[in-house]
């Protein structure tokens, strides 16, 4: 809706994943009092060839001045707004160990629009408590817990229940799941999943240092 | 080394993505007591192309059998060896806020062959402090504390002092960033650095939603 570009087609992935690039510079900018930027600027610091930061720029709704550049204040309000992180998308945690709880306690996720309202695990010492503000319950419990305005599942729960728990999220009608597991979920076709498995970036950078380290 | 292959020439990215997927799932399968698993049951269980899947398995010496298929304790170990999760790279977090603890924390990270030996940070709070095990040091002691076995910094401060601090780490000698910033650092060329922006996978994952929402 308010990403999907006027003329009804979509912005690639690619743009998607550096436009958040701009917008944590813009920021950083605006904190340090600068009021414009140029892309040629944008594109020196995020090292992207500024052909590709006017491109992806183009998708979004903001109008630059020949010779001045852009406007900060409105650039960080216009990507914030198209990359949806001025709203607030309700998500509950599926896993509450250590990195589901870090994101429960992460401040930073709801400043990229992202609201953990709550979290579900199975375990004694977790279920009933309180972390970052938000209820751990038992995922026994989903069906009457659930509120109807979470549509987000982040799943962080151990690989040998991964696919079991995603049934239970899709069951209840979650409609989108943020998989932080390796494990490679299965879900019918309407339900949206994100993968951001950490372990996998891991397997990359070994690689890449390897690579650095023979002289490839 | 390991991960180079016989011809010198080298696994491409996204098949180095893959390639924990299947681990993932065959360590399950493992875990289960299954003894053998074919690359074509390695495809519909990760829901990539089987094809593809053999090719990815082209690039680890591994062998299968004629209708019978693959080893599965043979396959768990030949993949974490290749994929360098048997090694132990010790690195040091910078940056011990929520995300920077829970990975302090993460005992999953261990398993996939990272050791995280120590932590930075310029916090009165947490400066002194054991977490998961390791110390976290004031910044400032960077120098005198840095074991010369350590060569992964994992990058976890704010965003308006992430190039500051990645600075240090390069001054330092550490030859690799894993940086969860949304920042784009830059670094000399032979620096490594693995990009796990988990806010841009927010970006991609709402507007999925959106596009789900809008029919498209």
């Amino acid at each position: 809706m308010k990403r999907k570009i006027s003329g009804g087609s979509i912005v690639p992935e690619p743009a998607l994943r550096r436009l958040p690039w701009y917008l944590a510079y813009v920021k950083l900018l605006e904190a340090q009092g600068e009021k414009v930027v140029s892309s040629t600027h944008i594109a020196k610091s995020t090292g992207v060839d500024s052909a590709l930061v006017a491109k992806d720029l183009s998708y979004v709704s903001i109008v630059g001045k020949t010779r001045v550049g852009y406007d900060v204040a409105v650039m960080v309000e216009v990507l914030e707004s198209f990359l949806g992180f001025n709203l607030s998308h309700k998500a509950y945690i599926f896993g509450v160990g250590n990195l589901g709880a870090a994101l429960m306690h992460d401040r930073g996720l709801s400043q990229f629009g992202m609201d953990i309202v709550g979290g579900f695990d199975i375990r004694d010492e977790v279920v009933g408590e309180v972390i970052g503000g938000s209820p751990v319950y038992h995922l026994s419990e989903l069906k009457e817990r659930r509120d109807k305005e979470v549509s987000i599942g982040i799943l962080t729960v151990p690989v040998d229940v991964a696919q079991e728990v995603t049934d239970k999220l899709v069951e209840c009608g979650i409609s989108a799941i943020w998989n932080f597991t390796p494990f490679r979920i299965m879900v019918p076709d309407h339900v949206v999943v994100q993968n951001t498995s950490i372990y996998s970036h891991l397997a990359v950078m070994f690689h890449r240092i390897d690579e650095a380290i023979s002289g490839l």
